[in-house]
């Protein structure tokens, strides 16, 4: 017998629709059995006739029922025996927090609880320009009617917001492009994820440096492609020789700061690199993803600037500068795979929200954008040589540093081989998380077992002294 | 000779080395040749030395130049053939405006500046509850420190915002899931890519209506999948007999309301499909992408509801309710699928901004959405009723019309036969866009060439009498 709850928040009807549909798919109500009449249902649940029939209706609608007249309603003749199973649910339990950083694609992992955190990715809580953010975002939903926010927009991205990157990419990077080569993603990963498609769609080999950023691997891995590792550790030979050999029709690489060593590849390389990419019909993705942030000099010239045959696709992308949270990254494509974009996207519907572009816009447009750039320029560079000051102090003659000349994370090596597990366990039994480098390399027998890898976007400067100190106490008494 | 600016935003250092570099490449300075002295070259273009020195330390530090003790900077042997050609940029004219309407894929098209355009997808530019949003964006962004703004954040999207889906998909489609079911996406395409794949990621073969959404069919197709048509206009037994036939991993489909034909997919098709998908090890991709909007009734019981047997992953979206602009839409997955999803995908970034999902989170938490859904359902169903006496009072007798039971469009198909291209072009001709249907077919040769979509989410209410009116002095004079 239905029990109905008048102090439910499903009306009435529903809550006897949901309970006969339920005692017909489990046979309590067979096929051709007359249900009850509306009269007498109401009476025996004491609810409004109407309340009744709206659920018969809703039945019949749905084909449970079939109302005939001078009959009433007779249930249908379906067979419900595929629904015998019950269903499995996820245990509803306390939904799991399943960070990127839990699956150590934050890259970097989880803190363990330690306070003395060197992760890598994230950033200071305190480093989004939160204020002009709340204001700019209030410009852009101010008035009766906003066309933007309520309808799909360009694919490509605001081309108001395309024109202010391109202008960006000739100041800080010397790019050329036209604002049509530029187009906006939701990530790094939904960038190579396309670009897989465009160029390598059938042949599926692409070829990436070893180490590499392994959120770029995963990609390419769930995409089934043949992945050829190509050796950043085995001098320039060893790299080119690997590229030669490799018939990859996408080469995935960050020349002005490797990920993870720091190295900036050599111009010969970079030239041999763009020749590879010419004589072999091949695309060089360039994953510029922190060209802001170099101590010595300025950036390396990209690829991108350098090539002249059109064999190079730039991503960049806003999480450095401005936030992961903000999931905003951007290819720069030669014309030639713009009309390719056209002919193979030809439905493609942008997957960045409207008002993140348009409040990145107005961030532009404003003037905050330079004035933001030059300031986490200069707060990262303090934090930068507050670091490597501090490990000079603590652990110098003891540990090698790598990666120090760009960046947002540097590597450290214990010159007595100690394995990093080692180095990582000992620092988490003193508060301290460090991290591991064996996740970026498809060499398993690499030479890098004895680095760390420590970023310093996420730490505040406070705790850099004592977090170091500790790592001395960890490691070296 | 390099002229410096010393109004330029590029500093002078700058300037001098991509002036140098630039005569590197080009061959002014050959392999072996050494550079003018600091000092000269300072003199000579009136700057300082150190600027020079900048420049020229930039060159050593790229590689172009060598230091050599007691000789100065040399330039480096290096074979720039490669870089011979010049390099072609697309033209920096005014980047040419390319939305998703423009390719076809709004889903529905440019209104080409008619003034009643019963375009598809977009809503009013009054829909967005921009008051609303201000002000939660405002609240997600106070505080000195927001590490959500700052980090990556949870690769299936904010738990909170996940438990507010599953509490209302159990209200309002009986839907039971744990939030750890739920994984938010950026959109329905992006949702479809990586469903394919996790389920088909070899065999590339899906099945969907035909006709169906064009947007859906294009990720497919960019997939290279074979895309095996399942006809939704040849009656129950032509869509179960080609399902039959298919080999197909994944089925996609619109049971609740067919796109475009508005169709209820029928009780005994709905078991059958799932029969299939257990029966095949295949799963069925239900897209719910309007059940909110239902003018008859309540919308019918999801296919994810009936299915005991863990073979329907739900595609829901945030487009129709709040707005397309948001990207933002989910996935229901069944537990054996979260578990292939953290295998398949664990370096998964989410691409969906911590900002959307924090506001909407809020959004829910402070009781907005459910006033807000119920308004937009009433609201939607005084246009669509409005809608509905205008056709009948200046059309009835010669058009017919579909699908008006539910969603935000309906099909109007001219009795005496009338292509659909000729209706399109007459209602042009008066200021009215309407849309054709061809682009949703796989079946060239489709029955229903006689018939326009109509949205009407995107046309003001004081819009359509007018917009109806017009059509019968286009089509019926």
């Amino acid at each position: 017998m239905v029990i109905i709850d008048k102090h439910s928040h499903t009306p009435a009807y529903r809550q006897l629709f949901l309970a006969l549909r339920s005692d017909i798919e489990n046979g309590v109500y067979r096929p051709g059995t007359k249900l009850p009449a509306l009269r007498t249902l109401a009476h025996d649940l004491g609810i409004a006739r109407n309340t009744v029939e709206a659920a018969y209706a809703q039945l019949v609608k749905e084909g449970y029922l079939c109302s005939r007249r001078g009959s009433g309603y007779v249930v249908n003749d379906l067979d419900f025996s595929i629904l015998g199973a019950s269903r499995e649910t996820e245990s509803t339990a306390e939904p799991r927090v399943s960070s990127g950083s839990e699956l150590g694609t934050n890259p970097l992992g989880d803190n363990f609880g330690c306070t003395f955190d060197f992760c890598y990715g994230n950033k200071t809580g305190d480093s989004f320009p939160c204020a002009t953010w709340r204001a700019l975002t209030s410009e852009a939903l101010s008035g009766d009617s906003i066309p933007g926010a309520t309808s799909y927009s360009d694919r490509f991205g605001l081309p108001g917001l395309r024109e202010h990157i391109a202008r960006y990419l000739k100041e800080s990077r010397n790019i050329t492009c036209s604002p049509r080569q530029i187009v906006l993603q939701a990530g790094t990963q939904e960038a190579l994820h396309n670009i897989v498609t465009l160029v390598d769609h059938t042949q599926r080999r692409v070829a990436m440096e070893d180490p590499g950023y392994s959120a770029a691997r995963s990609v390419f891995s769930s995409r089934s492609c043949q992945i050829d590792p190509i050796p950043v550790y085995q001098g320039e030979s060893g790299f080119l020789s690997a590229l030669d050999d490799s018939n990859a029709r996408l080469l995935y690489v960050t020349p002005s700061n490797q990920f993870p060593t720091g190295n900036v590849m050599p111009l010969p390389v970079r030239l041999k690199v763009i020749e590879w990419a010419a004589d072999n019909d091949s695309y060089v993705i360039e994953d510029d993803y922190c060209s802001e942030f170099c101590y010595v000099g300025s950036a390396v010239t990209s690829l991108f600037d350098l090539d002249r045959t059109n064999h190079v696709i730039y991503l960049g992308t806003f999480s450095k500068i401005l936030s992961p949270a903000l999931r905003l990254s951007f290819l720069v494509l030669p014309p030639a795979l713009v009309k390719r974009w056209n002919v193979f996207f030809p439905n493609y519907l942008s997957p960045v929200p409207w008002l993140s572009q348009e409040v990145l816009r107005l961030f532009f447009e404003r003037g905050h954008w330079q004035k933001f750039v030059n300031k986490a320029k200069k707060d990262y560079r303090e934090r930068h040589d507050l670091l490597l000051s501090c490990i000079e102090t603590e652990l110098g003659g003891c540990f090698d540093v790598m990666g120090s000349s760009a960046g947002l994370h540097v590597l450290l090596g214990a010159r007595d081989q100690t394995p990093q597990q080692v180095l990582i366990d000992r620092a988490r039994a003193h508060d301290v998380r460090v991290y591991g480098t064996s996740q970026y390399w498809m060499n398993r027998s690499h030479p890098l077992n004895n680095y760390v890898l420590l970023g310093y976007s996420s730490i505040e400067n406070e705790m850099i002294p004592e977090g170091i100190a500790r790592l001395r106490r960890a490691w070296l008494s």
